[in-house]
């Protein structure tokens, strides 16, 4: 099941993908009230989910292109938590371009966050921030949405709290991220995270998904790679986070970028403006944006 | 003016304390409607909030000892913003401790985040998470309060976004911190954000802040330095974090911690079930935790 944020008529809504894929259902025609994902996320249960699939396919829907889709979680509650280097490819490419920054042993994950204002949606522009950006890159994800709290989980349970995947970008500058050490600034900027164009329910991958990701520019192939590939699993990730640290329904995890970034090229191959940006996987679909 | 959040008879208020610091007047009976406080910030005008202080010492307030204070930002709504090695001192300390995390040239401002799902008070209890931590540490730290969106802000301007001031315990586990590389793990566990006791508002500080800022460890003296010291102050750190993030209305900035904290000392002298850690800040007050 596919769910999408999408405005009309000057409203956000929540709504469901038909399976034919041209038209949505408004979670409100469906009996569920939710103004946002987070508040959908929250009334959610396997059981209910189970339920609004198999009426979205019994109900007339709205025609997909007759609305504006944005992005799925268009105002975040809490910050992006991000994995760093999760794909040894990625890793060999970002020691070769600054090995202070990113080299290094790495036994553990690397966790970071990033801040989002407003997620962009799949379509909408990226400011390059090129008045004190001068290497902006690129980094294709897959996101994890938490369907609810999770405190103290083993990797075992884990997958009894993922709603389902959507695709991020995790768009970096590169001097601010070296420049401040920590990496939170360079990767924070007003349009730095596109997410969508929907969130895909966990029921449709194995756990873990092993799916073909992607990444291209102005049609270029630049990152090729499967999510069977990363160093920390999903289940690994959300049972050491939730020891500590409570992941609250609707948290986001973007599990790490796959080699073929620009700072992996000699010389590397960073964004400017004109730039469309498509990142794909496997049964989720794509998020293109254009750097403006 | 001071702002705090209590809770009485089940419902959350914001509240302004009276000049005689026992009696507070809920915002509602002053013609404010805001439920928390990021609808108070975002209802605040110079006006209004000129009005609103003369208002509070012309009604009958609530005695303070009759209401539960909580932290005033007890659920933010984003992650807090803080700065890394912000005093000379702690610098020095923190390299001392390990080189390989804390060390190195600084030229520019450390950034990272901390998430916090529900902010610890004044006076609440601090899960010090020993299961999975053997070296949990204090940081007094001066707060800064956004009181209005600030988008590329000068320096010059930057005080006109500020709301006020409060106090922020950066609680951290040191083995986590440095094990992920990056903070943010180790810096976000549930209970690790004491924010409080009240938001003292701008109007009775100088800019930039010139205050005595202090930790006590079960009484014994640890940190004591003054926020005049710090490497990177309010106005440019606003100034350049805003020239690509937009910093919303109730962003919370922690500008960092002077030396003395237990990572400082040899040995290091790290938190245990039972200490009660205190952070003092001239003008603001006091922010007490036990650590259990």
């Amino acid at each position: 099941m596919k769910v999408l944020t999408y405005i009309q008529g000057g409203s956000t809504n929540v709504g469901i993908l038909k399976a034919n894929g041209t038209e949505v259902v408004p979670v409100n025609y469906l009996g569920c009230e939710a103004q946002d994902m987070a508040g959908f996320l929250e009334a959610m249960t396997p059981e209910k989910q189970e339920k609004l699939e198999k009426n979205t396919e019994l109900m007339d829907g709205i025609p997909l292109e007759s609305v504006k889709m944005v992005s799925p979680i268009l105002y975040p509650r809490q910050d992006v938590i991000c994995l760093g280097i999760n794909y040894f490819a990625h890793a060999e490419e970002s020691a070769r371009f600054h090995k202070e920054a990113f080299g290094g042993e790495r036994p553990q994950p690397i966790y970071f966050s990033k801040r989002v204002n407003r997620a962009v949606g799949d379509g909408e522009p990226v400011d390059g921030h090129f008045d004190i950006v001068d290497s902006l890159d690129y980094e294709a994800e897959l996101a994890v949405i938490i369907g609810k709290d999770a405190k103290n989980v083993s990797e075992e349970d884990a997958f009894d709290y993922v709603f389902g995947y959507t695709i991020l970008n995790d768009i970096s500058a590169r001097n601010l991220q070296t420049l401040h050490k920590q990496w939170y600034f360079g990767k924070s900027l007003d349009d730095f995270t596109p997410i969508g164009p929907w969130i895909v329910t966990k029921n449709e991958f194995e756990n873990p998904p092993a799916l073909a990701i992607r990444s291209y520019v102005n049609g270029e192939l630049r990152q090729d790679s499967n999510t069977s590939l990363m160093i920390n699993g999903v289940a690994k990730v959300i049972s050491q986070l939730s020891q500590g640290m409570t992941l609250q329904t609707g948290t986001i995890i973007a599990m790490g970028t796959p080699a073929g970034v620009g700072m992996g090229f000699e010389p590397p191959k960073f964004l400017k403006a004109g730039d469309v940006v498509t990142c794909e996987i496997e049964g989720i679909g794509k998020l293109t944006n254009e750097i403006k």
